[in-house]
């Protein structure tokens, strides 16, 4: 941290916060008093959450007011037309400790180039695990610095007690849009003058509608925080899951929110099942049990999805049924578990079993709690799985020997054996699980358009086999699907590229020359059938991933990087570090593509790939309450509409049956005391991390 | 035209065809024996259709047999499970005349670099204005060749004869996607921690769609075919409407398909309204009256919309009720009109009030068939007519007195006041209008996108204003009305931009540090009060269009270009031919955004503009009917859908009455003889056209 005693003091001027974009001294808090859940925010009643307090005080910057943080800031909670109480009188729980801390962070690019942050002290407080019963508005006031105020409204959802779908599977096509749902269906259904012979199944939903997905304090998101708002109701910042986003340094101290997980485990005690193509240690799927600000504490959020939150009073939570993934960094003892330990053995000492290939997943016991991780890194993609096979001879066995995993499942495989375990442990309480296609989005980040549109159409293929199975087991009718993703990327398909004459061409120029647009992009050549080549891939699948006419697609955001448009027969990396610069800077990968033309860049140049775009993503929905998501609307209604279906509602402190319909057996504990003394699992982690915080403050926050 | 003779005979080879992609020996026709309408086409009951045949004997190339087509193939229709009849027969029509022609295309870009144009001569029969009554399924066999078959498979869809909404109003905008939608309502509508403080109309329909835009023969539509998709339930071919594409010469003697302004004009006499802010001759508002395979054949589709098709014997149309626009080059007497006459008197001696700017139209009685014609070229965008007012010192008054016209209407007052006329004068027969934002695409093309997004503002302003004029006049609940596009372009927002500090660097890949992405995108600065800035254009538009972090936004598709990421005072250029070639070579404009990095395009060096993408379109739909919009279709749907709910389908030769819920007062004459002697109008346009076609055939023909 830099001393802000050797820092100058700059005059105030709340005008020229508004300035503040590419860094932002706190998000969901433009004013100098902060109150997190910020203005604006939706609850589900009953719903667990955190309260976290701040006051700024900017020692230079066009903020600066002298530095010093009111200490003896007031918090007022009232219910719409209501008195005011004090946050401590109105939630029944202790006042808490002030904290301080101080921070920094850039106005600017130009003050980061002139390596002059802007340093800001703060007095802070957190309320830990409150929650709002009754349905309505309300108003938390903020009073500091001698009667300034920051006024946060709330609103609690109408209240729904009752379950109207004893399961709900969301399956999540991580960055997937509308545009590569298109691209997906040209190459891998038959189309005879205009008109498909075959369908995808996300096209015969009945409801279709749209989600926003921009975050609470940036409009282009990351799969952390949209995920989060997907699951909790609550949007937060980039990195951030199951928090809002504070400034301290601490990444597990931010203030929470109940996932639909933890109150679906809280009030009914339903089955939950957690699947995904990604290192399950990635946002989308951690998201659903994870709080942190941190996305890349993958050790520790292990650990939060087995043994739920440690270090503050929280709700109880032992670890979902069925937890099928990748990432085996996470599991092996060593550098990428959490404190070294092997999260095999932790996860099969709580009772399941554990799987490593997909035979042994197939044979897992359908009664006990399952466990399958069957590689390290991400699942390879389906395109390498079943057509360039050549591409899994990786070092990424999961028991860590250094061999090549290649007993793998598809997503396919996985969702339909969780989907057993699921229906078995869940009985009558019913079920939810997430499944993700998560490489639609790590493919498009390095412009393999052809691996995500692969991953893409084996989310579909596994959306319709799950449909066929919930079908032959009767319970397709209790059961809300959801198909949707986090995010886009500004992918899209403009045309056709004859890339025999592309290649055949010797300038970049002349190469172009091989896109045909309009009339001359033609019919689909990935759906001809050709002889020599079978790859027995079934119906929904391409018939043929090299044809000489191929797609001409692309996005808008891009590093340097060289198009031939024909499919990768390894994995794509478009850009590279040629320059021997100590700093990221990007050029054109000499390896890819070596036919193709140079396009460059859109991006900054220390991006190596493509990023994720602010386009509205769609929402495919059947099943009990599919009416509730046509239209347009914003991703946290995804959550209430989800909640609101399973009744996850609470109008007291007490859980609810799903036998009952809302009546509440079983009583828990009230609004819990502000901090757990054990605080274990995060506190030594975050001991842990100043080692490399470094001292540029925010900026560094944000890995 | 190539004589055959000098052209060298290749080996015939049917799988050689399959390369043909960027050029198409003609589509909807894949192999040497063509049926138009094609294989898989719908129908609705009772809708007029031409039937074009031909046989096709390739000279050389990949497919050559020889060069002499069939002159003896036979025809068969049968009702499925039914016997085949002779065409003839089966239409009660006289056996048409042999046609004879040949045409040229190329097999590929080698052979088009090569000169070697393949030759193709035909033989070729056609049925004028037929129509199938009985739902259900078809059979159109042609055998020719001694016994090889193209078969057609054809459906006519369930009749639906009940008028059910009095009133369609099908709002278009062009080339308006979903990614459009969501940075159009970032920059217009306030947000406060991720959550809208106001609506976007759009985002308050209750039903929500998605639908195919690709053509019959390529995947990347035009304007031209995918209007007429929407309005026959037909697709064709880039450049088409109204028509399935033959090969001939002739662009007016291709097979026809009846349009719903044509059904609704014939079947209930309701009143309809054309309203676009293009030059009303461009596809989209013309091609609901248009049939041709040549969308530029400007001045005779403009006679059409007056007199209907006068070639051969159609359905009768008299013009519409409302027809307001731009392009005042097609009423001009001179190059640009249909044989060089006034317009504007034809108008008027055909029952028409003629206005020539907003006063005008604002004071044209309700009564009274209203023509207006605002401008010469496309009407100026909503920036320029309400920021960048500079620009709007054009020469472009209507009457060509080349002046600037500056008594302007929007797309809201032209859509209002067509609202008045309709209803007054479509009375309970109720009325159908199109009503088109044009220059969101055509500011697409130019990668104006601030241009594009402005105009998609104005259409979401304009249907907003058009609920509640309907509410008030007691008709908002007999409307069916529908917001969609007919093609995407594959635009994205994938951050934010610090235009100072990008225009403050020097070299191009230090520009590109301008670019947040993710969290440093931060929040929308278009909708931030600045107090300098006040242009007074409501709520649903942004407050400054010029903040310092602006949209990082761009396309796949694109030619060499400059990026700032700034809006353009004047309409933008990104591309211009420098190098002085004769042919097209589109470099980076050096005039436009000198401040900015440049890219290289993505596209052709003959591509000046951006192109249109594959994605599925969204349609918002509300009103009678509206249940049949959600979820995934073919564009060609809208239409059966929208004839559905207006009644249109007829299980026998004659007309429909409001009154009568589908009973049929008034017999019209039944399927019509082979051609019209008279044939003027087009034929002269034909022989006209011979001047300019040229010898290199096919690609000469596709404008």
């Amino acid at each position: 941290m830099i001393a802000f005693s050797a820092v100058v003091l700059a005059t105030a001027s709340i005008l020229g916060l508004t300035a503040a974009q590419t860094f932002q001294r706190l998000g969901g808090c433009p004013t100098l008093g902060c109150v997190l859940p910020p203005d604006q925010a939706d609850f589900l009643a009953g719903q667990y959450f955190d309260i976290r307090l701040e006051v700024h005080a900017p020692v230079n910057g066009s903020e600066a007011n002298g530095g010093v943080p009111d200490p003896n800031f007031k918090f007022t909670v009232a219910k719409a037309n209501g008195s005011p109480q004090s946050a401590a009188a109105f939630f029944k729980v202790p006042e808490p400790a002030l904290e301080r801390w101080n921070f920094t962070w850039y106005e600017d690019l130009f003050a980061r180039d002139a390596k002059t942050p802007s340093v800001v002290r703060v007095t802070s407080k957190a309320y830990r695990r409150v929650a709002l019963y009754e349905p309505g508005d309300y108003v938390a006031t903020l009073t500091y610095y001698n009667g300034t105020k920051t006024t946060a409204n709330w609103n609690v959802k109408p209240l729904q007690q009752q379950k109207k779908a004893k399961n709900v599977i969301l399956f999540i096509g991580d960055g997937m849009t509308t545009n590569m749902i298109t691209a997906a269906r040209l190459i891998a259904h038959k189309s005879i003058n205009g008109k498909y012979q075959s369908r995808m199944q996300m096209d015969q939903f009945p409801v279709l509608g749209h989600q926003m997905t921009h975050s609470l304090d940036s409009y282009i998101t990351d799969s952390a925080n949209s995920a989060s708002a997907l699951y909790t109701g609550h949007k937060s910042t980039v990195n951030a899951m199951g928090v809002y986003a504070d400034s301290s340094k601490d990444p597990f101290d931010d203030p929470k929110v109940e996932t639909i997980v933890e109150l679906l485990t809280r009030i009914w005690g339903s089955a939950i099942g957690v699947v995904s193509t990604a290192f399950i240690a990635d946002a989308t799927p951690i998201a659903l049990t994870g709080h942190t600000r941190l996305r890349a504490q993958y050790g520790a959020l292990i650990d939060q999805s087995l043994r739920g939150v440690t270090n503050y009073t929280w709700t109880k939570y032992t670890g979902a049924d069925v937890f099928f993934g990748a990432g085996a960094e996470q599991f092996i003892p060593g550098s990428g578990s959490y404190q070294g330990k092997d999260y095999y053995t932790e996860f099969a000492n709580a009772g399941y079993s554990v799987s490593m290939n997909k035979t042994s997943m197939l044979a897992a016991p359908k009664n006990q709690k399952a466990l399958g991780i069957f590689c390290t890194s991400n699942l390879p993609v389906w395109l390498d799985r079943n057509i360039f096979k050549k591409n899994l001879n990786l070092t990424n066995d999961p028991s860590g020997n250094k061999k090549a995993a290649l007993d793998l499942p598809g997503l396919k495989e996985m969702t339909l054996k969780a989907i057993d375990v699921l229906h078995e442990r869940g009985g009558e309480k019913g079920f939810f699980m997430m499944s993700e296609a998560a490489s639609v989005d790590k493919q498009m980040h390095t412009l393999d358009y052809d691996r995500a549109l692969g991953d893409l159409l084996e989310l579909d293929d596994t959306v319709n086999a799950t449909i066929a199975k919930l079908k032959a087991m009767g319970e397709l009718e209790n059961t809300l699907i959801i198909v949707t993703a986090d995010h886009g990327h500004g992918f899209d398909v403009f045309g056709s590229a004859d890339t025999k004459y592309l290649s055949s061409q010797e300038d970049d120029r002349d190469k172009r020359g091989a896109i045909g647009v309009y009339e001359q992009s033609g019919a689909s050549q990935y759906t001809v059938t050709n002889a020599s080549i079978s790859y027995n891939t079934g119906i929904n699948f391409p018939v043929n991933w090299d044809p000489r006419y191929t797609l001409a697609q692309g996005t808008g955001a891009m590093p340097d990087n060289r198009q031939n448009f024909r499919v990768h027969q390894s994995p794509r990396r478009p850009a590279t570090n040629i320059t021997g610069k100590p700093s990221d800077d990007y050029y054109v990968n000499p390896k890819d593509n070596p036919d193709g033309f140079i396009v460059n860049g859109t991006l900054s140049t220390d991006e190596a790939q493509g990023v994720h775009s602010l386009t509205d993503v769609p929402v495919f929905a059947m099943g009990p309450c599919q009416e509730l998501f046509g239209g347009v609307y914003n991703n946290i209604d995804i959550f209430f509409n989800m909640a609101n279906c399973l009744g996850l509602g609470r109008a007291s402190n007490a859980t609810g049956n799903w036998n009952a319909n809302g009546t509440a057996p079983t009583a828990v504990p009230a609004t819990g005391a502000a901090s757990d003394p054990a605080n274990r699992v995060q506190r030594g982690l975050w001991f842990g991390m100043v080692v490399f915080m470094g001292s540029i403050g925010w900026v560094v926050y944000n890995l």
